[in-house]
């Protein structure tokens, strides 16, 4: 019913066309310097549909990227089997809830620290099974769609993620979830962890690795637990990352995060598939309503120090407001108070950061 | 009616595809040297739409800009309240009857040369009011899209502009209009001013003021006048630009233009919410009619000298001639001879232009 | 009937959007060094449509490259001459079978070697002819999109081709061309030759001229032959380049290749206004049919060394499976031997290639 949708009279074929635009404004304070600015986080533009009853296709393409970079979802899939998605071309691996879960839906206008070790989109192939209660994928990958190998190799990896809920109904989830995430990083033999503040428009990281070089792989997991009760919705996340270098010390970086929102206004937030989705307020702006309104908190830390690696560990706490004036409508603002980083660069120091966000998204 | 349009069955959505290719060719001649040459000026595609009754949408991109420079409209609006609009993301500040005119609609292939001054697009917050007599819009912005503050704080704005229209009838009309312009750098601390012999394709600009360093704001204030009586349409524009350094003497550079046009076969230009639109011709090649011809005439020019800042004057005359063979369609012809470049790199340069556009646009 | 078409009431507007998604993945075994890896090799978006009944206009991108190079077909065309297309804006060269068969149709996932001489895209103005036994085009070209002229003349081109089909029916097919294109270099006064090993993805050239100094222009000569007699086609090509230099002597560099392909399940390859289209499987999956199946096998060889110009000659043996489960998709494997490598940077070189690609296209 939203955006673009045709279909041809005997259904082979039907294409859908939507888009997303972020709007975002921060201002920051304490150290490190980060200056206060706009920027469209996203502006996003896609095609997707069935061709042939058991076919599905994508392109979605953000234009706040430059070239190949800019390609999100672009994907072939296959849905012929009962109970099995088929898909090969460039999506996002399977793990973290967090990533999973939509930039659109997320109860805060950027994930948690923890997203440093986001394994992100690659191009490859994947098997997913989805049920009610259980969901389970796996897939290879190769490289990310900018990665140019040469002469030298292009990184690949592996990845696996299930799902768990023995409670979910509306507004009545329980969600538990284990990801595992393995990647070589081919030519290039090196690996970098960073984090900004919870803010993207600086673009200035609080903890950050540089580049580690002789690293062979590394490899991640990640273990989620979440719940809906009603208005009422909490998840929490903890992602550890081992490095294997060639020489000198293996090291291993974590994080963790944990989050409470409640809507003011009775809403649920919606669970499907082993991720969140969108919210449908009660009633509209426009319609006669209010829309949706969401109070929303997290605590995230990060911590990116080990032997003579000193990338730093933050940690720090996020109070949200969103308002859902509409299904397709989002207004966020966000305190971000970066409690301590310790080690780094910017050891000692304590930035805040105040955003806000327009969104259109369907 | 034209392009992609599709609206739910209750009306609650509603969504355009549409999209804009200009084809130049340019021919130069004189000083400075100016390669001749060929260019995509313009190729842009948007989505846009209403939601929920009162909520409006648009996303548009121009392909031949690379990265999120491309990004042009790209925001929410609101438009629950009575004759108001409250519009968040990127868009036009509001400043200068030429740069409000689309591109698809000005009279000639480029702005007339105080287009140096012009606003341009800013991410932001603006309201605004339209009636058939006047308008008045005022907005609050931050810097460009592609503007990357880092640890530097980027630039931001603020902007008004009201335009009145005693006359207002269809084929007959008198227009007044104001704009003021504020600007901070921000971390940049720095302006600069320049502009092509309204040519495009060879890139060269024939006054510039290279980078100014030490300034701290500037602000701009434009007068406009501008009538259509019948077939017959004209319209001035004056603008100066006051630069307040830290160092150094305050600048004050400015320009402006005056154009006319008459269609040889008798259609009007449009007039709507203090710009002009496009042009219906009376009839379409391709349903036994001719288009619309239009003959247009414009002097401008531009003074960018000022202290120590040799930034060059020039004036030019541009002779133009449209065809519209439909609504959706025009190609034009420009002479653009430069009458004197005074100062500046190109000093005692008179070049001169023939250049040649076929342009779809809906 | 596939992608979204949208035409008005009246039919004085029609409009088209369509995509294309290609995803690879290569091995690559001997000498030169090219990284294993993937792709996403096309990303591609489209509008189309026709205006006013004689009227069309086309603007397509591509994701995968960065700025005004990823733009593709931009153009405007007249079609209300009889037999007769009038077209301004950027689009192909006319010139070459296999560059004009688009990238979705073509038997293998990459051109045979002589698609180093491939004319490309450029703005310009075409007219062309079409009937079912012969078609013939000529354009007048500047340079393309990406050119930025700057102080010196862009280059420019002209080109022409006529097919002649003396046999044209469903199945049955005699197909003879011959392509003219002449390029003037302009300002960069240069030109490069270069060739990969009929895989994209590492990028590596294994023949390359280099740049090549003091080339005022360089014309191009294309001889086509192809048939198809049922299930079975067969193509070939030979093209020469002549080069004309300022100071030195001038240089000829040439390639041909031959292929033929074979569907397994009965179809046959479309055949239309001088190039070659899609396939329609006789029973496509997921509506009980298994799609169409098809072996095909190319020679192609290139020459670049001539005078003190030692780019290298190479010639590859390609095999080719290719499955579309249905219109609109394919999934294609191919194994490239480069036979050899004679001159040049690579010289006694004999690298193979394994690549597979599975592709959605409207």
């Amino acid at each position: 019913d939203k955006g673009i949708n045709i279909k041809t009279r005997d259904e082979k074929f039907t294409s859908k066309i939507g888009g997303r635009v972020q709007a975002d404004a921060a201002a920051y304070g304490g150290e490190p310097d980060m200056g206060d600015g706009t920027e469209i986080r996203r502006a996003r533009l896609y095609i997707q549909g069935t061709m042939y009853h058991d076919w599905g296709y994508k392109l979605q393409y953000d234009f706040v990227d430059t070239g190949s970079a800019g390609i999100k979802d672009a994907y072939l899939s296959y849905t012929g089997f009962d109970n099995l998605e088929l898909k090969a071309g460039n999506f996002k691996d399977p793990f973290s809830l967090q990533e999973q879960t939509s930039s659109k839906f997320i109860s805060f206008m950027e994930r948690g620290l923890p997203s440093a070790f986001a394994a992100g989109r690659h191009i490859g192939v994947m098997a997913s099974t989805r049920h009610q209660h259980w969901t389970l994928a796996g897939g290879l990958f190769g490289d990310t769609v900018s990665a140019k190998g040469g002469a030298e190799d292009e990184g690949w990896g592996a990845g696996t993620r299930a799902t768990w809920a023995p409670v979910n109904n509306q507004a009545d989830v329980i969600h538990l979830g284990l990801g595992l995430n393995y990647r070589e990083t081919g030519g290039t033999n090196a690996a970098r962890f960073k984090q900004q503040a919870e803010s993207h428009i600086s673009g200035i990281n609080i903890v950050d690795t540089a580049t580690i070089a002789a690293v062979n792989d590394f490899y991640k997991v990640g273990a989620e637990i979440a719940t809906v009760q009603g208005p009422f919705s909490a998840q929490a996340e903890y992602i550890t990352t081992s490095v294997n270098r060639d020489s000198g010390n293996d090291l291993d970086f974590d994080g963790w995060y944990a989050q409470a929102g409640y809507f003011l206004t009775g809403e649920s937030r919606q669970y499907k598939n082993g991720k969140f989705g969108g919210i449908t307020p009660k009633g509209n702006v426009g319609d006669g309503g209010i829309g949706a309104w969401e109070l929303a908190l997290r605590y995230s830390t990060i911590d990116l120090n080990d032997a003579e690696i000193e990338g730093g560990e933050a940690d720090s706490v996020t109070l949200g407001v969103n308002w859902y004036p509409a299904p397709t409508l989002r207004f966020s603002a966000n305190y971000v108070d970066v409690l301590d980083v310790d080690g780094g660069t910017n050891d000692g120091d304590e930035p805040s950061v105040f955003q806000v966000r327009s969104q259109w998204a369907f």
